[in-house]
């Protein structure tokens, strides 16, 4: 299987000979991922992945999600329950399933990512099939054992600046330390992320305050200790190399409640009384607080609206979450934004990047708001958006009114160690092929053409997160 | 007038070629019709279609809509009023006056049906206009009284192989049976469409109830006879062929409520107290109800989601429903299907299919949740978005998160029976112009693409619907 | 710097020969601006523009607002602040900021309309950069020195054959009288916008009241009295020339007040205690008494729907309105608009223009309203969406539903004198490409293609506002 060199490029000669001259130029460039799920263990202990299966399906709800839709289970997919109860283990038998059902990925991100992953990675040469499955899982077994498939080897080879990690507030990030201390030079840098603790009435909340105590040596028994502790948070993942935090969020609301509203609210969590508003309210008051600690120490914070989280609660309560079960909802930010935008909105210390799910607010509301206010910016197309159109789209509705400027680059957002090169080409190419369409009509010229896409893949991430 | 073979397909020689590569695949496939508003009794009673007006223009809201909002009064069209007031009734004379302002469905579906009707099922050889209309009249006309034009013919020229009607609960169908019973091969089944019943606040609901008791043969004066009377008519439409229902609701609303609550309420619409909160709990306890009842007898579940009916209520009283007036209003799905999809999502024995009028829901809400949900599928783009950019766009914002294989091929939803070859014809060109663009950049193969536009255009509908 | 002759068309060859030939055809038609925001003072006194600063920076917040979003403080682009505290006002100073940052505008609108105000109107032969500012600067400061360069020789060059103002209830439209009495052939006439007055709870509205008093010459006590003097100045406006209204609302709630409502809520306004529901509830109730007046006097009714003014309540207490803070917000027609569309939708008389900042809508919405109420035609893309892809989105989710004949032609809605021929070309060459595209895709005929180039161009701007 060789992938053809223009792939993703528009059929029309003049696009396609601009898109191929632009995605020239930055092809090779370093590859900065400022926001993602690998986890840093797997660079610290740099151990070979044990197999295909749990490489490329286990991780990624992407995958199973689509097979799931089409009447597979999760189980036969190997997907572990939460209870222990049995799943299939023989990874051969679920790369069968997979591969015989290949073709449902047909028109999806997922099989551009895969296929440059097999291609390109790991020199797979045929397309999967039910006839070949075999063949290729032994194909990936036998490469996963060489050295140079190994973590740390791939991350160089993918030639990788900097990967950001997802982390939560009380990790130890013991595993960045240990890539620290070992010497190697990949640049593993976690990124806070306190949902755990912000999210009221979440099942583990109280845990989680618990472990915030242990972490930060004193009782968070009182909210004015929980904004304490978060600062003091904040303060150790920036000597451990981060430059940003994250919250999810299903609403962008934003709310500051005085010191009193606060306190009361916080000891009703404590006593396992608050309500569904006072969650709602907690949340709008953090992410005021996360800016304004933002404000303070630079950190960049960023902010991804409008996931409902765990929609299937049967699955939910039998194999946890981040299984492919959190659907979009309809967001809102004009309105909800604007405490936030108005009292930090306009200090040039704070960098805020705003990601949706809700592509009817990029034209309509976000392109407006980062086309104004200095501190906003616009992530990329994000998750189910992470996609050829979905990247269209977010140029097409938002390049007009904030320009590029108030983007911030790519963001991978990955969960599978190997398709990181493979998303990042991909946008180069969508993001070559749009600039080639403006050349080929002359909205810009090829001049700032040529700067622009290297901005979109390098400049702007770096100055943006500041790396 | 000969229609250009390449119409529909890309300009783009390299796309163009390959759309009518994939085109001349399906191009002859038999029709499947898995839903629309055709009445059986045409075919029932195989009669010549009465004169051109009568077949074009006075079934077709989409016609006479656009005529109107340019200020052409409905009266002069000939739509018949409920009180019976006189309108026009010279079919000439509304025939003269379409012609007059044809121009004015430049760029409109119905210009492109109308084209393909006129040219290849009638042999008309000019576009109409104002001078040649009524030569263009008695051309039709004279066609209409041939034997090759009764609706029988015309079903078998057309290559339908299953035609589905749309019909009210309490409906005897008898031309279905009629048709059975006369030996005809062509295969007309009917829809089980309860909505006179489930919207208690309708002007009618008593009636439809009277007549619900009529047809089962005992009064339906509780909650629990009602259900019963459904499941019993269900039962019916079955053995009359019936593969699915369908409900049109302004709001995707589901909720189960419980017996007491849905007898009282039952109840309160019987004493004609039922408010207007009752009539949306009801209708969301009856989605529920419906997904229980496909569970058990396997009836596909079909919902369109997000018409206000009888926006104009003037004209409603004047000249009753499905005269043009529908208009969408914003959907919601992600929130409003929890309960449903939660309770009946995962069973391998439900097939759902959702429609919508909100094209901002298809990437944000439903492809993530059919890319998901066992049981869920996406309809065709519906009624104002069954168009060659409605199409792009269902493909555009559904593919890469739902894949192909969620959706369900093509409904045509016609009141227009000539409508039906050229609504067809018009999707297997847009979807064989889709798939050209994906070959054409290399998101699919050649291979894929073949395959796929089969699955578009025959395979998908005849396996979802069972038929 | 010399445009290319197929900027903005297709790159496609088949497009771009078709789309040229139909622009070729349109390109010297006169300019019809049924909506804008020139001054009809500028155009009065004729005086030569000040300097390139303030004749393209100040008065465009399209441009400061991005440079703002960069970080760049509104007071050294010498935006002046309502206390008097200083800004800059070297406006060389200014210019060369522009100039260092003018690569930001890559991708906007605002580059493309500049680059044809510098290289078409001005001769301007260079792209502006840091290095060449003030050269440029100096070149363009010689022009505007020459009586070519002032306005009403701009206003004859341009080709414009009417240009609409926008003008307060309370305007005594000296200027529209200096232009007539002046002998002066141009067409400048005003357009009746009272939102000043409607909007119960904006600061200066008792100032508001006072002086729509003043000029009726009897003290506003009474709702009856208010409704009244509206009535008064529409008419004083129509003997003026103006042929049209404008309100802008961030809703478009419509609903009528009976008598006694609108009378206390009136007295609650003068009152200093109107609630912020007194005041949706009021602009609801103006929405309908304007459309009254409307079939009364026959003044063409716009509305602008969905703008949040002042979202950065700093600036605007700092900086007053206008000044790039205002964002827009989610809108919604079908239920909103029913009461009005249904008591004056199907009236002959009434023309309605309705403008959205939701691009979400177009299809979902206002399509389907426009495309069945005589009254309603759709506004073009408006504001953020006055942009190549903006435009596109309209023509696209609007075509197949409304047709081509219930849009209303280009509106440019500038405050930049010099910018308006630009906008026009702009919007010329984006209508011939679409056109361009459905001829090459055989969905609508060339020589259908030829008279809607005229309609859209110019045709249906002088026809809607019946000029």
């Amino acid at each position: 299987m060789i992938l053809p060199s223009d792939r993703f490029f528009d059929s029309d000669p003049a696009i396609r000979s601009l898109a191929r001259e632009l995605y020239q130029q930055v092809k090779d460039l370093p590859i900065i991922s400022p926001h993602g799920h690998i986890e840093a263990k797997i660079l610290a202990e740099n151990q070979p992945f044990p197999d295909p299966t749990a490489l490329f399906i286990l991780p990624d709800h992407y995958i199973y999600r689509l097979l799931y839709s089409q009447g597979i289970p999760l189980e036969s997919l190997g997907i572990s329950t939460l209870d222990g109860t049995s799943v299939e283990t023989d990874h051969r038998k679920i790369w069968q399933i997979f591969a015989d059902n290949y073709y449902l990925f047909a028109g999806t991100p997922t099989s551009l990512w895969l296929a440059y992953e097999f291609s390109e990675v790991f020199g797979v040469t045929e397309k999967l099939n039910s006839a070949n499955a075999m063949a290729i899982y032994d194909h990936l077994q036998n490469q996963l054992q060489k050295p140079e498939f190994r973590p740390r080897a791939l991350y160089e080879r993918f030639n990788i600046e900097v990967l950001t990690s997802t982390d939560g507030a009380t990790d130890s990030l013991k595993y960045h330390r240990q890539i620290k201390e070992s010497g190697w030079k990949g640049r593993i840098i976690p990124c806070f992320r306190p949902d755990a603790l912000f999210n009221l009435n979440a099942a583990g909340w109280h845990r989680e305050i618990e472990k915030l105590g242990d972490v930060v040596g004193y009782e968070i028994n009182t909210y004015v200790r929980f904004i304490d502790a978060i600062e003091n948070r904040r303060e150790f993942y920036k000597t451990m190399g981060a430059v940003s935090t994250d919250q999810g969020v299903e609403s962008a609301y934003t709310h500051r409640l005085s010191a009193r509203e606060a306190e009361e609210i916080f000891q009703r969590a404590r006593n396992g009384k608050a309500s569904a508003e006072d969650a709602r309210l907690f949340t709008a008051n953090m992410l005021m607080e996360m800016a304004r600690m933002s404000v303070a120490d630079g950190l960049v914070m960023q902010i991804h609206v409008g996931a409902l989280r765990n929609h299937n609660l049967r699955n939910f309560r039998r194999f946890g979450p981040d299984t492919g079960a959190d659907i979009p909802v309809r967001s809102e930010f004009t309105v909800n934004l604007s405490e936030l935008l108005n009292e930090y909105g306009t200090d040039s210390r704070l960098t805020l990047v705003v990601f949706t799910l809700d592509e009817s607010t990029y034209s309509r509301e976000l392109a407006p708001l980062a086309g104004y206010y200095p501190a906003m910016k616009l992530g990329a197309a994000w998750w189910f958006h992470d996609s050829i159109q979905g990247m269209i789209h977010f140029r097409e509705m938002v390049t007009e009114t904030a320009g590029f400027y108030n983007t911030v680059g790519f963001t991978d957002d990955t969960r599978s160690f190997p398709s990181i090169p493979a998303r990042h080409d991909l946008c180069r190419r969508v993001d070559s092929n749009f600039l080639a369409g403006l050349v080929a009509r002359h909205i810009i010229d090829l001049d700032e053409a040529h700067v622009l896409i290297r901005a979109l893949t390098y400049d702007l991430a770096k100055k943006t997160y500041k790396l």
